[in-house]
């Protein structure tokens, strides 16, 4: 195709509104457009970027024995009550009424059109395993799109479901796609890509894995281990305390703290470490605004993830009013008179000589000992794992933290969904069961800015060959010369004959606007024709991202070209065991 | 693939609510579900239909320099105001709000997404011409879904947008599209798909075509001549009458005509010919009610898309109230002294001695002579032409009226969109002048329930190679043979290493099963593999289609096979001039 072909404006001033780098070179390079929050236009180079890796997605599910099949974008609100999820899921879900008042929703993932597909074919064990993929929009409402594509209300996206007789059957299934995603990654130009155990959300199962690309601009945390490999989603991933209690026990004595309300400020002022400290945090359920205090050690933070699985619904910061018997600043978990929920966290368990609150305006008490002045405590995992902290694999003081894009995750559901939307087979000895499922979600999109934003350099992305919107640009820099016009011409005619995805620069513009325009489109392979080379009879052929800069004769630059594609691909196959050229 | 692993079910009743062969054949074959009122999912067999159609699609498109892009399915409110069509559009067009209250459309067709991207990027007119398309979800809020895929609500299509700097450009390229879409049809199996003029509708404009598959179960009326090969959809056909008036003028009398309220009764009653009867058919308009009053001959019927468009606002018809002034039953043209706008069909026109409406309960006048007795008379086309009626073009009384499912559609939409919008480029001139857009449209999932409605029989789909689910289905009449199996075994391998895309029935059942799943599935080339053919060395290779039905040798089987094959390619092909295999 001829570059001054291609619809869509390339441009050289970073747009102020875009934060990572990525955004802004797919702004900057004609890739994309904003239509409103979170909702974009793709323009053709994004749109080639985005089938490639469709493609790649649709194969790799297509070795591992998926049907590639298409839901509705738009579903009856009586399908997503069957699961529950028409009341349980918040306001990313868009829900209105059709024309005739009937309640529909715009589908933000499809387990339930999943159950509903295939409700009837799977009644008999003898169908089993099976597992069923769309590539499809979705929508959800995100309160706070951000980033370009990486957060976005509209996506494509591939989701498949997997159906299983048993949990072995799932869990060796799970493995196969655990595989196909790492492959898919690596063919996509990230092999760096790792999975990470994962909070299954409001997905609902048991075990789960993120893929994270590790990158500064990532808006997940994770924990990592580098010294036994362990890593989880922060979210996810437990915090182990072990209290020393290296001081006395002493007695509970209530002390004053005019004005000091946080805790940094109170244990400041009473000259203690934030570690010898209890803290309250405060939040009340969606559903009828009852109070929950969560106690932790005064230097932790509340995981709100781990608490919401554990209340089991939505939850939010708490609002406290006058009335409603807690003493805002001074909550502590003795003597608290208040109906509310209690709940308290590990990094409490055997803590001694505590400073808390005191459940009265200005007052706190210090030398709290948990055994010995809180009764009936059970503790939970409420709080979030902090760099240098204890792996939960290996018990090191190892923990490193991350930030990562998740660019795809699988989760085990396990019956939830069957089980809410009656699914049944019947197994060899004629017994009535729940088929158990599993659920693997990639975005498109997604993962298209997520291979820009660690694949690009300060001119534009660096697109893996196996995903880049055209596999050779060729410059011919002095077009209105008729030999180089000539040479690029043929040089172009000739490489599309081959089947080879070429875009042609034949502007009469300056070097400059040439080089600056195919940095932006990020085609791996250039081929520069231009007087000076050709008066030696020779073509020049540089790699975007510089692994190959060479200069060839004339008749051998297809073959040359054709040899770095080759290189290239091999490269990005040498990452990926069973992995094979993009079609 | 194993036949007995397509997700799906396949059986023998025909579902009571399926109307039309193909949809209840769709169902039977376990091609698609039932979620909703206009809804579908689609089990892998149509999703493989589909995405051949699409492959086929886009490669016609990109041989006529479209580029694929992508558009929101979900817009915001101010996009389709810039255009006036978030007002002018019915409630076919879904409305929300989104979860920040914003006002956001779903996407029935996309314009005003076009305009918006590229409104920047079309600013000189050196960038002219170009096409972007995309292949997309729509969705469209029908007040009555029916046949299966015919008429949904939502529905993947194909949307391709032009843009062009003069009309005789665009008028080429509508050309160069115009045969492109006649190959796409041919690809799909349906060469006999005719290109009609149409009417223009919601999407503004003046020329436009639509393909239109004849079948007495397409919801649309088409106007054909087959002396001068004129075609028409019946809404944009030109209904042209001569008045005769072979009686002498007579006076204007007013006679009375109890409870006579239907022209034909009346007529009856009076005893005069209804062609000699002007009638009287009432509508509003939706924006303020205002009654408009069409008087037609009254053997003519009111087109309510003449009208809509003349009018150029939606309208319904009239509610009669007793305050309005207008006598229900007895409307006139004579004497009428109520607030409306008249309107006049051409019909009418120098017609004589007519029985019409005194304006007065239990009256009518006859004698009425238009010219004579009704002055300031304006006439237009406001009826439907007829069987029999006056051809447009030869002006021959040789119109035929055909049944057709409108199975594509191409507009010249001149400036509509641009101008609403403001997309202007500067000329060679340094003018600035806004761009003519062409636009133009095909459903996926209905050009595949299309090919299926005049491809059957009725033990299923009959599909064309180009776009059925496989190319060869393997029936093993005896699985539990070991020779049998061996030989079917290994054909199977073989093909599918040769790339070609078969499914493969080895399951232990009746060989009446075998076949009635064969069938449904529609594959076209079948391969039976059975144990009195071995004993002679033998299989069959029979087309769904039964133009071939041979026995050859074992060791000739692949070679057989995939001549077969490339002779139902070639039969396609014969049929599309620049056309060639689908990948």
């Amino acid at each position: 195709m001829k570059l001054d072909k291609i619809v869509g404006d390339r441009f050289k001033e970073r747009p102020a509104d875009c934060v990572i780098d990525s955004h802004a070179l797919m702004v900057r390079g004609g890739y994309m457009k904003y239509v409103a929050n979170g909702i974009y236009s793709q323009y053709p180079p994004l749109k080639r970027v985005t089938k490639k890796i469709e493609n790649i997605i649709r194969q790799e599910m297509d070795k591992i024995d998926g049907q590639e099949v298409l839901f509705p974008v738009v579903m009856p609100a009586e399908l997503w009550e069957e699961s529950g999820r028409y009341t349980s899921i918040g306001n990313e879900m868009l829900r209105m009424k059709d024309r005739s008042g009937s309640r529909i929703v715009l589908g933000m993932t499809h387990e339930e059109a999943a159950v509903h597909l295939v409700r009837e074919y799977g009644q008999t064990y003898t169908k089993y395993p099976f597992m069923i993929y769309q590539i499809q929009t979705k929508f959800r409402d995100e309160a706070r799109p951000r980033a370009g594509l990486i957060r976005v209300r509209e996506f494509t996206m591939k989701d498949a479901y997997s159906f299983h007789t048993s949990q072995e059957d799932l869990e060796a299934y799970y493995e196969i796609c655990f595989e196909a995603y790492l492959r898919i990654f690596a063919r996509a130009g990230i092999p760096e890509v790792v999975a990470v155990k994962s909070d299954s959300g409001m997905m609902g199962g048991s075990v789960s894995h993120e893929y994270m690309l590790l990158t500064p601009i990532g808006e997940d945390s994770i924990a990592i281990c580098d010294d036994c490999g362990y890593s989880a989603n922060m979210e996810a991933a437990e915090n182990i305390i072990e209290n020393k209690n290296q001081v006395p026990k002493a007695d509970l004595v209530k002390v004053e703290t005019p004005h000091k309300e946080s805790i940094e400020d109170v244990c400041e002022f009473l000259q203690r470490q934030v570690e010898s400290s209890c803290k309250a945090v405060v939040y009340q359920k969606n559903s009828n605004d009852e109070y929950i205090v969560v106690f932790v050690r005064g230097d932790m933070e509340v995981n709100e993830t781990k608490l919401r699985n554990y209340i089991g619904e939505e939850i939010h910061p708490a609002v406290i009013t006058e009335e409603c018997g807690l003493t805002a600043g001074y909550i502590g978990p003795y003597n608290l008179n208040t109906e509310c929920i209690r709940l308290f966290d590990n990094s409490l368990k055997g803590a001694e000589n505590l400073v808390c609150g005191a459940n009265e305006t200005g007052y706190h008490y210090t030398g709290l000992c948990m055994e010995r002045d809180v009764q009936n405590v059970e503790y939970h995992d409420f709080s979030k794992i902090l760099e240098g902290g204890i792996c939960p694999n290996c018990g090191k003081h190892s923990i490193r933290i991350s930030r990562g894009i998740e660019v795809g995750n699988i989760f085990q559901l396990g019956t939830k969904y069957t089980k809410a939307m009656d699914m049944k087979y019947t197994d060899a000895d004629g017994n009535l069961q729940y088929p158990i499922m599993g659920c693997y979600g990639i975005g498109v999109g997604r993962l298209a800015a997520s291979v820009c934003e660690v694949h690009h350099d300060d001119y534009g992305p660096v697109w893996p060959i196996s995903i880049a919107p055209w596999e050779v640009h060729i410059c011919c820099l002095r077009p209105d010369d008729e030999q180089v016009k000539g040479v690029a011409d043929n040089l172009y005619e000739t490489l599309m004959n081959d089947g080879i995805e070429v875009v042609y620069d034949d502007r009469k513009v300056r070097p400059g606007v040439m080089f600056s325009d195919a940095d932006l489109l990020g085609v791996p392979v250039r081929v520069i024709v231009s007087p000076k080379n050709l008066s030696e009879n020779l073509c020049e052929i540089v790699t975007r991202d510089k692994s190959v800069a060479k200069k060839v004769p004339v008749e051998e630059t297809v073959s040359a070209v054709k040899e770095v594609i080759n290189q290239l691909f091999e490269e990005i196959n040498s990452h990926c065991p069973s992995g094979s050229r993009s079609v």
